[in-house]
């Protein structure tokens, strides 16, 4: 009984230290794609009706899947984005498989949440004790809609970063983030920066380049030079190359810095390029395709 | 092995049936409000480590903890609020506490998973899949930054409702809720909105007051009368009274309607009010206080 009362706390220590050593810098992310050659995220939004057919006999078919794609793909990217609601959407066994599937990716990848989580700070609290001490990912992905005590408790942990929404890959985009804001210190009558370069410019003051990133869709490439002038120093997770038909090219061309400074995350076009057997030869496969274009770029 | 095929459509179809059976409606709801004469919803922000000591020899502290609050307070409030992030924080052991959790609550009180969730379609619709099929939740909460396709998934599930943040109840609310925007069909200079009042206006067109609310914090009362003329017709879900320091009384006068209208949100005040054995008791007392200030105002 004793050790039992005692267990949780040993647990919470040895993820803590687990989590602490699993934390990834700027400095080691940088230096992964240099040596990669590559700024591919390979995103795992592994859909249970979506794998190939044989896959449904194993015990746990998602992660067989999962650890299959990541051993297909793990020299040639620097980056897994797991998208959490494909997980929860199969339950408790969801989550077991993404559980076990951060952990698989090990220490050498930047493992990103694609959790969009945010809420008042004490809930806020318990999203980035679920990412980043009960697991180790690296990163998550946060709204910024409720403001700043919703997006700093992801910032408060050592090593770990968040990632905000910024500009959207989806036609959503238009709705709010593409919407005219007044600009403050100007006259009321002036109005001169979107939504999206609003929270660009505020968000980018509660963190670092060394903790802060943005997603900025890739379909957006026309908005990205003026992007890069807002946060010059900053990471973006782009997704949206692939099957939502942003351009690569474009990308690279606009948004890079000499740090690379971009993640290109590619789920759909890699995971489901084959249903047969091989499915997993074939994701590596496409992911090389998009990796030497990448190592073409740097 | 042909029936363990067989196995996962079968549960399917049993979540399908039994998410449409439980689903509840707008009029069922106001029925309950003014049967128990109280709009009280009681949040299961279920903190392990703030539950009562003697709970931690359970099996499952948390549904144990759960489990007492809501046989105390089931006849005196219409809705339980469960906050997934406290739930996630436990990682496996802590969905399965929310899965029985929702289950245990039963079909006589509106279920919400205030989850803050949003993301491109095909995701946003896994979100649905997890809290509307697999889970019998009859709402979830929804954050509006990505727009349209973010939000319309939720509302597509026969029965179900999305909850989307207005002006919530924190701090960070100035930095881009009530930030000024330029309204659309005026001159360029002419700023007459705020973001939350586009949003409000702009959402409330993608559903109706049958599939629709909005968050809106009860910190934010002097705002309500704005609120009520721009969506006169849908509930709101409000948290913030209690800890927060809202004012039930204000909130009441400013945004009931005729159908209520309004779902008041309490959770540290309730089911924090006692550590001792005694909690679910006290927890009850200070449930009924603001069930008997409500039914004075209804």
């Amino acid at each position: 009984m004793e050790f039992e009362n005692f267990l949780p706390a040993f647990r919470l220590l040895t993820f803590r230290l687990y989590s602490t050593f699993a934390a990834m810098t700027r400095q080691q992310l940088i230096a992964q794609i240099f040596q990669k050659r590559s700024f591919l995220c390979v995103g795992l939004d592994t859909d249970i009706t979506k794998i190939p057919k044989h896959l449904l006999a194993e015990p746990d078919p998602v992660f067989a899947f999962n650890k299959a794609i990541i051993d297909a793909t793990r020299d040639i990217c620097v980056s897994f984005k797991i998208n959490t609601a494909f997980y929860e959407a199969l339950g408790v066994k969801g989550w077991e498989a993404m559980e076990k599937t951060v952990h698989y990716i090990g220490k050498n990848h930047f493992k990103i949440a694609d959790a969009k989580r945010g809420d008042i700070g004490n809930t806020s609290d318990q999203y980035a004790k679920a990412f980043f001490e009960n697991m180790p990912f690296d990163a998550i992905t946060v709204s910024p809609y409720m403001g700043e005590d919703s997006v700093k408790p992801f910032l408060q942990h050592e090593g770990k970063w968040a990632i905000v929404l910024g500009l959207t890959s989806n036609k959503g985009a238009k709705d709010f983030e593409l919407q005219r804001m007044v600009s403050a210190g100007t006259n009321q009558g002036k109005a001169d920066e979107l939504l999206y370069e609003k929270v660009l410019k505020t968000v980018s003051q509660w963190g670092t380049p060394d903790n802060l990133m943005f997603v900025v869709g890739a379909t957006q490439a026309s908005a990205f030079a003026n992007i890069r002038k807002l946060t010059p120093h900053h990471f973006y997770l782009v997704p949206g190359v692939g099957t939502q038909g942003g351009s690569l090219k474009e990308i690279s061309e606009k948004a890079r810095t000499k740090d690379c400074g971009i993640l290109i995350n590619i789920s759909r076009a890699i995971i489901y390029a084959s249903e047969k057997e091989n499915f997993a030869d074939k994701a590596r496969e496409i992911a090389l395709q998009f990796q030497q274009e990448m190592k073409a770029y740097l």
